[in-house]
């Protein structure tokens, strides 16, 4: 089956959702003359749609690059990737929570939020790492072979191990920390980016092997 | 009339309610320290913007399948997809509902919300049935000659149905039990799911074969 | 320049309007126990859903069969097209006002969303005459050959104008009654789509005379 | 890598944003009777609903017609992109705070509600002078070449420059007169189109003379 269609099911997805996320970020209600007030009360929050711009926009970045890297799709790719993308919707939720956690500045709420949005962030590696380990097993839906890829794969593999290890310490730091909580909730957020940099630096140097080995 | 337009139409749409749908489900006003009491009171709803998720994916997952089977559009199609579209969008309307009376527990309510419910989930039925056996009467639109299918269509040839079926005894059951019909209800969006594996399967038996008397 | 961006956006657009019209008819709060009050005072306004969901409709299948009949886009016709999907934003302000005013029931507010659809309406016709009128004028975009469809066209050249009368019409009628102006409102929805019909017979029929005079 | 996601998802926030815009225009309670009230009070708010489309609709045009000049995509190109696509989701936040200062008339408010979207506005074009630079230093991604279009380049060169220089004088103005910093806005915005209009005749020149020399 092509893959045209599973490609503008998934970038309508994402582009709702990197648009949409500023929905939530925006005052309700203003007394005249306080809006100075109420967008500086809002600054710290904007941090919030910033990271969720970038986590979003960042997993968009990794779904481009994986289906650079198939060939075509099947029904149970098509069922992982609606999985994918459901996890990826649930961050707009995460945000809005972190969002009003946040303003009315209590602490038990912003522990739980935080934690909410560390599971949402979980989901998301693990849906990924299910659409990964499918494509591994299923070469006839692959571009480049897996022989290409595997010496350099290896240098990339503990990566989702790693961003996991993030939330889950952001998790736990919630008991003693919402700073330090807060502080590796970006930390993964970033490393997540980081690790996509590596992947695409992986997924490039096997596809051009690829082509010099059919130009020899 | 070729058929991108179309598709990419429809994968705009599906792809707007999937994501949509988490927009209702979030706390308007939370009270500083009670966000553990909303996020729990939360939890019950969570199904159903999973139920909700899951019936739009499942009938984007038909759609799909459908559109590989159909070689070009015409007027009568593009019609009857607009019509198929719209007893989607009300899946949201339905959900937020369901959600709503959820929320505030009256048995009436629920009652009533099942009951909407389960008349979307009809409609989708009946827009989907008329999709498909307008293709059936169109081979000319057709990528799969009709012959191919024939056998193995008999097979899941009374699963709509079958679908209709279970909608139906669950608008029966709210009379006297809104569990059971909440349980009829969940039963009748994981057979869609179900018949769309078997429906799916048909399809890939049928061009796999025609493939292989092509190649032969 | 390709069209192919030009009918992602407009596709895009569409899919947006189509599915955010259903957002706007949702029940805000719900006292327990109410749930069938709120859902009966919901049937008509339901109507003016179905009117707008038909008549944005409507509207992408003009914009799709007008495109069928492009062969590259242009500075202008792109701008045009931006102008186009602009005057359809409208219709979902055009509703909500309408129904707005159907909900409270107050005359002179009925009145006035009638006046304002009406204009809505207008503003999209013109915007299509727009379209039309630029294409005629510049064949080299055209991928059917203005001869071809000339003797045809003069049948359907009248549609737009028609379409305007019925919503001037309707407009006027708010002076004396409401039910007059709801009525004809409606009968310009569907003559629009009437107007399709017609449009997209003459395309069909120039398309197969061109293919004809090809392959003879 | 192929540009057809970045495109695809770019124009799907497009699509979203100037959809979306529509939505923050909405009269939120009405008393009946008091509809006409409604109307004429959001009358001048239409006008920066009208500029807000406007403005994200000439920023497609200006992406559109940058993706005509692009050959392929890489890492960078959709990371920038992704940061083009956040600056221009502002714009909605930048309207909301503009129609609400403007709803409630207190002059710190608009004076703040313009610095904030003559802040956006500079961002924005931060945001594509960036797609520019890049692309100018990446010659291997471009589908014109560079020595083509360098003559003709000088003429807009300074179009960025101006644009900024006029945001930025709206910016001061606020400090003397709000009337004068709208204007500027407005005049930077209608400057934005122009400058478009400039540089995709630019473009559209150095392609005809590049096909001019191939046919030669």
């Amino acid at each position: 089956m092509s893959k045209s269609r599973i490609d503008a099911l998934s970038d309508g997805v994402f582009a709702i959702l990197l648009t949409i996320l500023i929905l939530e970020f925006q005052p309700e209600t203003i007394k005249p003359g306080s809006l100075n007030q109420v967008v500086l009360h809002q600054a710290p929050l904007f941090l919030m749609y910033l990271l969720s711009y970038f986590y979003v926009g960042t997993s968009w970045l990794f779904h481009h690059d994986y289906f650079q890297y198939v060939k075509r799709t099947n029904r149970t790719l098509n069922v992982l990737n609606l999985f994918v993308l459901f996890t990826v919707t649930l961050v707009n939720y995460a945000m809005v929570l972190l969002i009003e956690a946040l303003s009315d500045g209590n602490t038990s709420d912003i522990r739980l939020a935080f934690i909410v949005y560390d599971l949402v962030a979980l989901l998301i590696s693990l849906s990924f790492l299910l659409l990964y380990r499918y494509l591994e097993h299923h070469p006839e839906l692959q571009t480049v072979e897996r022989s290409g890829i595997t010496s350099h794969y290896e240098r990339i593999r503990l990566d989702p191990a790693r961003s996991v290890s993030i939330y889950l310490l952001s998790m736990i730091a919630t008991s003693f920390s919402n700073l330090v909580a807060g502080i590796l909730l970006i930390a993964g957020v970033v490393f997540h980016f980081i690790a996509y940099l590596r992947f695409s630096r992986v997924v490039h140097i096997a596809t051009n092997e690829k082509t010099n080995n059919l130009t020899k």
